[in-house]
């Protein structure tokens, strides 16, 4: 397998990357291949430093860096030899089978759904975050960012995508809800309303109707839905509240799982190849995921399942 | 000053309701008069029990009660003779200088609306919830469950609003922003970036700009704007973690100030006169400080202030 990685993405960048890397290697297989894409002199000085030689490992040279505060069409645009623009190309091109960066989301998104593109019939994309549950499982919360003003028919799509990647790993038939504002079927506002029915008639859903913030936790239901914008409001005051835990000194097993920063990364579900988005802080364990995550979706045939799906989507 | 209190409202009605006004006599004043509404017979017999006779009370029969499950406006119009509907036409005709209940929030807020009316100038009415902040300050969220799809000039109203809420009761120069993904200008769903240049322009308004949900807690904003559907997440979300807490037998001062059941209740702020709303599960002291708030919002001159500005409302 051809795992492409941004080490050029991510506030600690390449260090973080490059620690990554070599804390990856032992996991990968022999027929794996880890293509690092970032300045080749900066790469090849950092496994030097390292005394890593290991010849799963190439180098494809980028000139160019998108900055985590740069505009992301623009940037795409004006940096074609960026690291994440020639990551895309070469997962479109089909010389890489995954890519991972832990850039500018923006960017990261802009490039995913610009070059690689949706699966055909998926309408946008959408991103989504594991939530921990108080029986020792866990959740997906998703949209948590690409698609601020989903409309129904979108908010369904989200329904699915998140449904067949928790059921391609591990959770048979989940149970997917609305997150809203109370659980009877007329509730909320005009895009819940009117995705509620939607949902209800997609024949690929289990699903179980609306949910409220309070059931986020509490491992019923697998698959949370919300567009873009309401989704990203409840995580970022999911990390408010892990924060001021932390800053409070008060710790706990149940809290101290929502610690982003350890995972890995989150897939961008709905594009045409697996693509892993990470936090811009993501230390060097979160960088390790993130390269065991593209292989698995890989592997997974997610993929496949998808898009046998939305081929035949006009019966949603 | 004729403070008119919905016995039967609430959870725990009328035994938290009638112990509230036992906290509340020592702390009203001689001019005050207290209208109990409710079963006159169910009331005589809790104020017999507590041995209380006081002068100040008074006791309008209500026949009906309206359950915490009803449809709100189905219940108003079937049961013109329960508490919550006769406490609106008091109201409504002045012989109440305002007017509390814990009872259904859907039927109270539908009864301050169709009864009562918003203030002139108004298009919705909305709520708010205090925050506790760091700094030991607190802000205001709003709205929290009145207008799940407010437009964004619904939105500017919002602002103004609560910032005159806020400045009556302390605050010089309130600080508002909009709740929003990220804080540039144009971020945010098709709602927040096109209320944001509106909010800008209002001359009502210190608006600080965009906040995220990082800075709910920082002390640094003193309004945050939402619709009633995320202003609903976010404090339904807010509860969640409180609860957790709780449940995991975390005690600490910051986060014990999150106990909403200590509090009063909440006023509805657009509407024509004084209404303040409680919690479900309000205690006896929460019935307190909900008399006492009815009596402070009277005093305040909020509303006089409130109708001059949305009197000339055509200039924002």
């Amino acid at each position: 397998m051809r795992l492409g990685l941004d080490v050029m993405g991510g506030d600690f960048a390449p260090q973080n990357a490059m620690e990554g890397v070599i804390l990856a290697l032992p996991e990968l297989g022999n027929d794996d291949t880890l293509i690092l894409i970032g300045k080749e002199s900066v790469i090849k000085q950092k496994l030097s430093e390292k005394g890593v030689s290991d010849k799963r490992l190439s180098i494809v040279n980028a000139d160019e860096v998108i900055e985590m505060e740069e505009k992301p069409i623009k940037a795409l645009k004006e940096k074609p030899n960026s690291s994440l623009s020639i990551g895309f190309q070469m997962l479109n091109a089909g010389d890489l089978d995954g890519f991972a960066s832990a850039g500018n989301s923006g960017a990261v998104l802009a490039g995913a759904v610009s070059i690689v593109r949706c699966i055909p019939g998926v309408i946008r994309p959408c991103i989504g975050t594991v939530l921990p549950t108080e029986n020792g499982s866990y959740a997906m919360l998703l949209d948590i960012g690409t698609t601020p003003d989903a409309k129904p028919d979108v908010l369904v799509q989200f329904a699915i995508l998140g449904s067949i990647y928790m059921e391609i790993f591990g959770k048979k038939n989940p149970s997917v809800c609305l997150l809203n504002v109370g659980t009877e079927a007329g509730k909320g506002n005009q895009q819940t309303s009117t995705a509620f029915p939607l949902m209800q008639q997609s024949k690929h859903l289990n699903f179980i109707g609306n949910r409220e913030p309070r059931d986020l936790f509490k491992g019923e239901a697998d698959v949370f839905v919300a567009d873009g914008f309401v989704g990203n409001i409840v995580l970022k005051e999911l990390e408010t509240f892990y924060r001021l835990l932390q800053k409070r000194g008060i710790s706990d097993p149940f809290f101290d799982a929502f610690n982003y920063e350890l995972y890995g990364g989150t897939s961008l579900l709905g594009i045409n190849a697996p693509v892993v988005l990470g936090h811009g802080i993501s230390s060097a364990l979160a960088f390790k995921n993130m390269i065991l995550q593209v292989k698995d979706v890989y592997s997974s045939g997610v993929l496949q399942k998808l898009r046998t799906i939305f081929e035949q989507y006009n019966d949603v």
